[in-house]
């Protein structure tokens, strides 16, 4: 659980298939916390420790989580488990594989068959942080705190851009 | 508007660059109305109707849209474009294109840089589908009766698959 | 159970994720039952079925089950999360899938991570003939009928490649 | 501005999606320089300054700008962007990205429906510096001394290359 | 020679290096004779007709061509081999190609060396359409007339996308 | 012949292509070694030592082998021509290649035609590993010993992922 | 054996994997037919007849075959294990698969490892002709008629390209 | 020309785009060199060096080149210009490019269009040696001395593989 605020439930869970994916998965938790969005992050493989995964999903929305992020390589098949046993939005984000760059991760994530959806983000780093954007757009909705600091993030994040436009 | 409830005001916004994209598209749409979630469906490319597509996005959230599902193809910007300006949930939608299957639509909706995120569903009609669930299970974290449409939906998915399950 | 032999206990399951891949799937049934070995045929998304999948799997061994072939299409994680409940032989036959021909399905099933095999075979029919072959091939070792027909039939396949073999 | 000419306004301008494209981006600019083409340069992304990469096109043709080249990665949508708000030629030039490699680059930038067109460079450097040089021969067109230095580069290219081809 | 000015001579040159291209390239000749750009049409092979080709693209400037169009699939050697033998802007339009969908084609067009550039456009019949649009726009720099109509053509073009675009 | 029973035959064969293979291929070797599992490994590349391979292969079973893994790169003829030659069960690694990153190998070896199937494992390491897995899975069928061991490995590997499940 | 000669022994060899791939590789007949070069057309699968593979190459540089071309699809190993066995040239033609579209034949064709050379031509009908010419080109160094008759097929091609070339 | 024979004229060209595909094409010069063949190496841009290009592929007969071999790397088209002026027989040799790792390049080669063909050989140094390897076996049909030291050296190849071929 993260420090901002001990005393609340998380709200959103990040779970990742291995631990050689939480540097890339620490950007979500990142984007969590600069948003003030108590979160948890667990390491439960679909295929290592299916029985305490399902176990983990199936409890997940009793104890308040809200949305669930999963990352995952190769025939990454974490974000499609949990996705089956939760009916909570699940988001998925490929890790960049070793061999064929993560495009394994990316058709193994969004390809879901019809009736199980995962809302897939981009490969990487940039699609973890980005899940805990999305996490933090879908929490907003009935959540002013979040909406007024994901506000505040993205109107800053512009104001960044614009100060840096010019190059000659 | 559909004809759930004429009296509501939509809740999901479905757009579309091109009406060619619509017949995937209604997949989309047919879920929500299953699940009986009141939306609306719009063709508005991100190349050809840039104007009216942002400002459409601008007011939506003011007219009680609460998330967008984008089907675009090719290089398929639309679910981009709209994520760029707005802070509600966007849901992409890669069409099956002609040349390259829809491998084009795919990375140019689910790349997308930090910073402004697409949950990306799978190619074609069950990402339409899905994202109407997707959707769904977003407004269900707040409103009961989808809750409960969509626990049914599930169930009687299931239920389905498994009165079929013997072959031989 | 197939015909061949209704008293014994089939020893080969073929499972699907949906009743779209059977008729690619009947190719691995085909095979078995020209190899006269048992076996028995069952439609169970991983994703839309998961708890009745599990029980299966969960129970196979003990029923007399010894190789799992598993047929699934698009995120096909079907292969893998069996691999990951038994410790079974369990050979993955990717379907060719609509958008992208079944690079999705492959990608999905033989890129599993260490610790949790999948044997997979082609893209498509010849994939399924070639997983009820490979599972004849398995059976074989400790059983000396289906080994004597598995021979016969390598050799009849060669008689008729060789028969053919003039054109001009 | 580049200082060849700080007294005539910009004919050429460099846009690109983020500082981290700025390197090869620079390959474009060096070759402008190299033909003595004003032009300027800035970082304006599509999706995190949308508002005022929208003014920057919209004005640009009023001051001047004759050719808008564009540099993006990813779900690369900057020069479709553009190119939906004016009727100057645009060159889009594809990012080499982590993961995929700049396809994702090149399919995002290519791949623009039927009724806007982006006139799309090689991944990479080798792109950068060609858009520079396409963008000179576009203005050549009507401008004799671009046309002089163009053809000057050109021989000149072709003698360094023929003065190297001995190798053994 | 197009009919719109039989007296002028042609300022566009469309190229294609098979008659099976000419359905393709026809949607680039369209496009032209709908904003009144006298254009010519030529099948000349890179490959079977080298020195018709280099003599064609050799006088193509005297005679008054501003901008040339490139058709070619599978290995697409023709407007790299045209943008080697003039400084005019050139155009490169992928074929969709029988086995390989036209990636062949864009990949042997559009990933040309630091040298010599060529303009890219998307696969196919919109990638068509689109040179002659950027042809166009190029011409439109320096000759009122065309930029008339290309602005006449765009409104057009938005005013009918946005006449379509209410679904329900 | 490895160490851990040195009167026993090797049941399992590890054959690679080339001895730059031999790092990956060690991954299968190590988990046979762990499970006990006598195996052989040699280097007999299907291309340039065609008859001693076949010759090999030949002999196989007769020597006790019962299942044959094979490694190869880029154009991976080796684990198909061995499952030519060969009723025994084959298991093919695709070795990781340097320009194509192993989607050469991984297509070569499991795009198998009907008749002969090769049962095929991810690219590289984790491909080879679990080759050694899936073959201690096909000997556990008859073998109580490797059975219980292949229990306890897989046992053990969950306890590990669980122990290590907490981050935050 | 062809018509043309019926006293002469053949001199190139057309071998493929399946009786399916005929229908292609009659193209590379066709084209030698057309230069009057006999040669002859087996269909050996290499891994549904290995033996007689070998043993049909190993025999054909003493019956006067000069050159082979080998034609197969997905894992295509038919050309690598030709080359394997013989020191004359092999050419080899990916069939286009029915999932893959030909790119596993492809690259199971082209990536030959150092040491084992297969001279490569283009998926389908285009490569099964151009093969046929290669041999040609190949023969055409030592026999003057075969040359002859080249240059006047390469002449009487690019005069009815030329024929062909206006469009308008 | 090589050192091996200064007095004869060489019968082998090696051809590449650019001196940075030197260190590539090397390869294919060594095993020249190892075979005694007499050769030469030009760097001789498709693009940047049409006309000087065409010239020596034009005098290449007559001065008694034989095979020409042909590295080019992105949008290769080098080999197929040479093919397109000349009945020798031309092998081409993809480089492994910097963003797509040759795929560009192999496509590039090896989709030659029917009528012009390009015996293509893997990507980077293999494909640059067996380019050597394969002019060799051309050679060798009429030059018994090139066909004995080619045994020799295919000979000591597998003499080598062999000695090489246990590891435990």
């Amino acid at each position: 659980m993260t420090q901002q605020s001990q005393s609340s439930p998380p709200r959103v869970a990040i779970l990742m298939g291995s631990r050689s994916d939480l540097e890339t998965m620490n950007h979500a938790s990142d984007m969590l916390k600069k948003l003030q969005i108590v979160h948890e992050v667990r390491i439960l493989s679909a295929h290592r420790a299916t029985d305490a995964l399902l176990e983990y999903v199936g409890d997940a929305e009793k104890r308040g989580i809200q949305v669930i992020i999963a990352g995952a390589g190769g025939a990454a098949h974490l974000a499609g488990v949990i996705a089956a046993k939760t009916m909570l939005p699940v988001l998925g984000v490929p890790m960049q594989s070793k061999a064929l760059q993560g495009m394994d991760s990316l058709l193994s994530i969004v390809q879901m068959p019809k009736g199980i959806p995962v809302g897939t983000l981009a490969i990487g780093t940039a699609g973890a942080a980005n899940a805990g954007l999305l996490a933090a757009a879908i929490l907003a909705l009935s959540d002013h705190g979040v909406r007024d600091r994901l506000t505040a993030f993205r109107e800053e994040q512009t104001k960044k851009v614009l100060a840096d436009q010019f190059v000659s």
